[in-house]
């Protein structure tokens, strides 16, 4: 049963074009994978409905950084020291598992807080031995899981990493970031792009990737003022809130419901800036799709979190197959990023502000883009009698319109071909159709998600109308292409 | 004199935010560039206006794949035989040069067409020296220019590189993507993204970079028919075209002007499809800001030539420092890519078209997306009186419009805020300023490139009108803020 919607997206994934295997023609790469056209686009509107937010919105500032960087970068934020999962090896036929996984799900117990030694002891004890050929596991050691490359030949040569999270960009910049925003706290950079974990064995598909998407929101502030002058504007959301104390009870798996108000007032969340930017987050899945009801705000234990976060709640989504996902996490580095930096490259990152000097604070808003992508498929994806269609939202669906003659001939595709160009001119994203019949046509374009249908008859040569159809409705109605835009109007209304 | 220009502009892009080192905090890594806040906006802006015409405009396939690939790939590709550059290195301070650079500055002469034992035989012969302690230079050897990495851990290992092209995720999907564009040729597939060449010795700041942003249009088409249905609606253009026989002759700088229709007629481009795509080319500068007396059309020379490519003309932009620079490639790459994955996999990427079975060709459109950046400003950079300012077009501009109260109190600041949030809602891309004068507000959105300010002073608050100030002219204008849209009109009025 584990595996069934996810096979089944997958297929239709391959087929229509959402996702595949990378460098499938040569047996793939564990842990890559391709956005095929349909897919991109898609992912290509979550970003932007992020940026929309991030960027206008709240007025941070875009960086678009190097995905190769320095080894000096990762020595200061930890993350050649701490960025490791556990490995172990079955001495016989080398087959590499993450230890504390296998020792998880070989004895039932939980190893987030376990080390090497530790699970070096359990294995031992326990007679754990090789999952596939039942053969003798080596030593756990600690395997870093940055990709390292080399720059430059021969003696210049200098050691770099693929980047673990886009985050650095910020603060390696922090100077020349300070002297954009004017020497005024807070301000926000924000990073989309590309990073890199060279997972020990990837088996999630598009869960865990190697090389995956990251949208990073990294706010520096004053700690002695961790309020958010646009609070008010938030404090009516609900949250669905799952705090340490009540993991450790074994309580509710979907946490208890408050307003961001009450969190913030009842200390369930620390201050009102980490409340701030987790309702942001909850928004910004809201906007793409998901309903509160498929989210949660899950308080991260002491165990699991990241070595540079004091606090960090994340939200996660209900998958069918996989379980509660991560999907974002709001994390209060403190002052860790900047201080880290201060001593490796030994030069003072301190502000001073009304006489007080100290180093800015850091609140990372982290999003997930490749997750919250396939999670949306498996959410939208409906089989309603014959048919099979993706419920995308209007604002993320791959293509706003699709646009068909009725049949292929009595000079219909040339009336459809300009009434597609109208509305590019207008800077709808639409799709051409002329293949098949009109049913064909309508259910290719559910399959991939378009909201409307302009389909052009014979009627409109005469009178310039077209029948709008809608996808998860499937009703029909006639409208005009010209008069008062009522097409765009279409297009344009919110769903 | 020679990096006049660029100092100019590095000096008001470290300090606007448009571009600086990258890890600038350790050192920096030569190569490699941040974009800072205002420079990701534009270089977002280029993208989009080339997303545009490719993706919207041509219907090409939006791709978006991993930026490390398998090594088969690029063992099918010739990446790992042929893309490498000569280096030698000096025995004494173990600096490294590129040897066919290093002859031909020394020695004048060309060496684009000479290989490592010419190379050698030529330092030997004219005793070249070490340009930086005159010590004895080394063995020139082909030093490859892809950065590797290792995907997994131990046995498990698989070695493989960052891409130095997007291209090859166009290729390896041929099959998916065949099935996407349901079996019909032509069709174009299209990557924007990361791509990588570990170059010997970068010393051109943004013009030589070792991560580098790329916009690739891969057009599959049957080789049988070169045409292109839409060259008609571009065949009046006009190219300024430089052959390979008057580069040999040393002819005109610029080439001659030819529309595209007589470049084809004329038979100085060989094919319809390939003309198409280099006035699509054309046209994606002039959109974003060159004009066609800042570029020309060149051939390259066979012994310039990409190993997969049987003709390629590209298109360069002219620079104050670093003279004609290539930004675009139009390259028919004939059938050597599916071929030689077809050869490589061992698995047959031909298709069957009215019963005749064949590898489709491939005609790319490669640009890159930092050179015509850094030219961008190079270009746009004006200084009138005392002002400075950059002259972008409206669709690149990082912002489309700034929002200023006349002064910082009497409930300016709050309608200010009020407008400036309803451009928000109707998508413009606005910045907000309340910083100091009126004057230095003016000069810090010029000197950014904002097209348009908006000024909120007490009138605003009887009647709703404010005054509109153009870059360009200095001009100002009274328009209403809510009366027919007027304010937008001025904003989204073409340039």
């Amino acid at each position: 049963m584990a595996e069934r919607k996810y096979d089944k997206i997958s297929a239709i994934a391959r087929r229509r074009g959402f996702f595949w295997p990378s460098s499938e023609l040569y047996g793939g790469l564990a842990g890559f994978y391709d956005y095929g056209p349909i897919g991109a686009l898609l992912k290509q509107n979550i970003e932007k409905v992020w940026k929309k937010i991030f960027i206008a919105q709240e007025g941070m500032l875009l960086l678009d950084t190097p995905n190769v960087m320095a080894d000096s970068v990762f020595q200061a934020s930890g993350h050649l020291e701490h960025f490791a999962d556990p490995l172990v090896t079955c001495t016989d036929c080398n087959t590499n598992f993450r230890a504390d996984k296998l020792v998880e799900e070989k004895l039932k117990i939980k190893t987030e807080a376990m080390g090497v030694d530790e699970l070096n002891g359990a294995i031992i004890a326990n007679g754990v031995a090789c999952p596939k050929c039942k053969g003798k596991l080596g030593e756990v050691y600690k395997f870093n899981l940055m990709f390292g490359t080399e720059v430059g030949p021969g003696e210049e040569k200098r050691i770099a990493y693929l980047r673990p999270e886009t985050a650095q960009g910020a603060f390696v910049s922090f100077e020349r970031l300070w002297e954009v925003a004017r020497k005024k706290l807070p301000f926000g950079a924000a990073l989309v792009g590309r990073s890199y974990r060279n997972e020990i064995s990837p088996r999630q598909g598009m869960i865990r990737l190697r090389e995956f998407s990251q949208a990073e929101a990294e706010v520096f502030f004053n700690p002695s003022d961790k309020k958010h002058p646009c609070f008010k504007e938030v404090e009516k959301e609900e949250l669905n809130l799952l705090t340490i104390e009540e993991q450790k009870k074994g309580k509710s798996e979907k946490g208890e419901k408050f307003t961001a108000k009450e969190a913030v007032h009842k200390k369930i969340i620390k201050s009102e800036l980490q409340a701030y930017y987790l309702t942001l987050a909850k928004q910004f899945f809201n906007r793409i799709g998901f309903p509160d009801s498929s989210m949660r705000c899950r308080q991260q234990l002491s165990e699991e979190r990241a070595h540079y976060s004091i606090d960090t709640w994340d939200i996660e989504i209900h998958s069918e197959d996989f379980g509660w996902i991560e999907v974002a996490a709001i994390a209060d580095r403190a002052d860790y990023d900047l201080k880290r930096h201060s001593e490796t490259a030994k030069k003072d990152l301190s502000v001073t502000i009304d006489g007080k000097k100290f180093l800015p604070h850091v609140m990372e808003a982290s999003f997930g883009i490749d997750r919250p992508f396939y999670l949306l498929l498996e959410h939208s994806l409906k089989a309603e009698g014959k048919r099979t269609l993706f419920k995308f939202k209007k604002k993320v669906a791959p293509f706003e319109a699709a646009v068909f003659p009725l049949v292929d001939k009595d000079k219909l595709p040339e009336k459809a071909l300009d009434i597609y160009n109208m509305l590019l001119e207008n800077n709808v994203m639409a799709q051409y159709d002329n293949s098949g019949n009109i049913g064909k046509m309508y259910a290719r374009a559910d399959e991939i998600g378009i909201p409307i249908c302009v389909t052009i008859d014979h009627q409109t040569l005469k009178d310039d109308t077209v029948t709008v159809r809608y996808r998860d409705t499937t009703k029909q109605k006639r409208v005009h292409v010209k008069k008062n835009y009522e097409i765009l109007h279409e297009i344009w209304e919110k769903d």
